[in-house]
């Protein structure tokens, strides 16, 4: 794992020229956070920084527009694949905003050499995954690279949702007191991938729990409104970047009962076998929110009332502080501190 | 080059397991037609063609959505780079349907070992590239993939866009009669990025035309509206794809003057050199376009009051037919039918 020397933890990007991309840069974890802010948006010159989707102010309803590219490999694992991650990650980041997805693009890299049998199949699951959305691939690009430049191929999609009336979720939300609410079991996408890579020495019965969430989060927002202050899907990074993410934009601490979070018999024991924390494994069909108090009740009847909510818990509560401290209590009364990851984990994960 | 076995036509994309993607796939020619319509569009189970740019009908304004992804080689090159050409492809793609652009989404896959001077000089580009343009990055993704498994970076940028009143340009709505207009000299773009590669053997003072072509358009709507029937941006395929789409798209045949073709004295010489048909290089700053007989002098005048746009040309004039067939008058005086490309001429130029 790649650390970060404490020594230049106030710049921990080198600014000579002999710099280089780490892959923890892609980690979804604090080098990524870095190489996005110190790099990417300082040349962006924005101070904001690019949300998982943006809102966009135009005549009649507001627009939601988000944009992800997908490198998973192996291409195809147990639960999924390329094309169904590449529908359902947009479709939900698109939903954690609170927007209803309306259409989607579709840019492929392809490398030369990719058996067409393959692209017809990961295409057949894009558009499968999309029908199962009530979206269309309305638009899209298809580029081919030689030999060795890419491994398979590379998705990029890009989706536009509407703002659902009430929905006012934002990182930036949470409020002290406010319930944590995750919509079902953590840490199988990203284990059900590592197996699928066939390296481990060992095989799991576990699949990508890949699906998309935007009725999960319409169901919310039609039961409490803009009482569901923040919404995350907990993808790279895993639920533990997810809460440290939302706990820092919002300048809220957050207490977790470790005892509540659910996480499946099989990924317990993969992640003990591999050294994983399941709070820092990927996952592709759960969220975690923060909603007031008052409604958490309401929220959590309203998420279990869709199927791929069924399993939802409330897993801890918002504290006044310190600002962006997650704090977990374990199974055995005792508490620790739950960080994000620095780098890289698991690579190509999504 | 790429072949299809004229017995084969009516199935150019063998249904064998064994089937692979070649390069050509990606020319923007006619295997990246077939390799669209027989498998993706095939998939998606759309019958309509994925245009450059989809319009949505949304509450208000009609909106524009485009994405392409960007996989060229050198990523610097004379005129530009891999960010400009990011920010100028989309929006023009947008242009292209009429539209004025409102906001950008960046997606980068990164090589692991990328200089991260290399990509804050990129992203400078996009940055510089989009305030040119008017518009914002409001959204993005960064992934990191291992050492070999892509090239450097690859870019996926998404616009959207809003259609601009009065503009209904559609490669189908070209009709017979129509003028053909070019916005400027044809073959810069592709010839630059060859040069830049350093292979050839020989030097050349060529820049590539990458710009954007948004105010050029909004000019010409403002001028025509309606009578703007077809506009294309000739990239990938050159200028003889682009006219061959349109003529293919509206059902008509083209008549094109070939010595009325601006082509830079320094692009026909490296041209000359190389084999190349100028017609068939790729371009990123200059538009085609169909426009209302009536209408001609009107938008001539209107795209050269844009300084992208001072050396437009009249070069040639829809006919009943054969519909898509596309036929130049040499400057001697011969005819001789300007075909697409089958398969890739030059890779990875854009």
């Amino acid at each position: 794992m790649t650390t970060i020397d404490p020594e230049r933890t106030g710049c921990p990007l080198p600014r000579a020229d002999t710099e280089r991309v780490l892959l923890g840069h892609g980690s979804g974890g604090q080098l990524t956070a870095e190489l996005i802010d110190r790099v990417i948006l300082a040349e962006l010159g924005g101070g904001e920084p690019l949300e998982d989707a943006a809102i966009l102010e135009t005549p009649g309803t507001p627009l939601v527009f988000s944009t992800d590219s997908f490198v998973v490999t192996p291409r195809f694992f147990p639960g999924g694949d390329i094309g169904a991650l590449a529908v359902h990650g947009t479709v939900n980041d698109l939903a954690m905003r609170g927007a209803r997805p309306i259409a989607l693009a579709l840019a492929y890299v392809l490398e030369e050499g990719l058996p067409v049998a393959e692209l017809r199949a990961v295409t057949a699951s894009v558009a499968a995954s999309a029908t199962a959305c009530g979206i269309r691939v309305v638009t899209g690009d298809t580029k081919v690279v030689g030999r060795g430049a890419a491994d398979g191929m590379y998705i990029t999609t890009t989706g536009i949702g509407a703002l659902l009336p009430g929905a006012a979720p934002s990182a930036a939300r949470g409020r002290p007191g406010d319930a944590v609410l995750v919509s079902g079991p953590v840490g199988a996408h990203g284990t059900a991938v590592l197996c699928a890579r066939g390296d481990l020495g060992f095989e799991a019965d576990i699949h990508s729990d890949t699906q998309p969430l935007h009725e999960l989060t319409a169901a919310m927002v039609a039961a409490c409104g803009p009482d569901i202050h923040a919404l995350r899907d907990p993808t790279r990074g895993g639920l533990a970047g997810a809460l440290n993410e939302l706990a820092t934009a919002s300048g809220i601490g957050i207490h977790l009962e470790e005892s509540a979070v659910p996480v499946p018999g099989p990924v317990a024991s993969a992640c003990d076998l591999l050294g994983l924390d399941p709070l820092h494994v990927a996952n592709e069909g759960c969220l975690v929110a923060l909603v007031a108090a008052e409604s958490a009740d309401a929220a959590l009847t309203a998420v279990r009332s869709v199927s791929a909510g069924a399993r939802a818990r409330l897993i801890g509560h918002a504290t006044d502080g310190p600002a962006g401290r997650v704090v977990a209590r374990t199974p055995l009364g005792a508490s620790r501190v739950v960080d994000m990851l620095v780098g890289e984990q698991l690579p190509r994960i999504c």
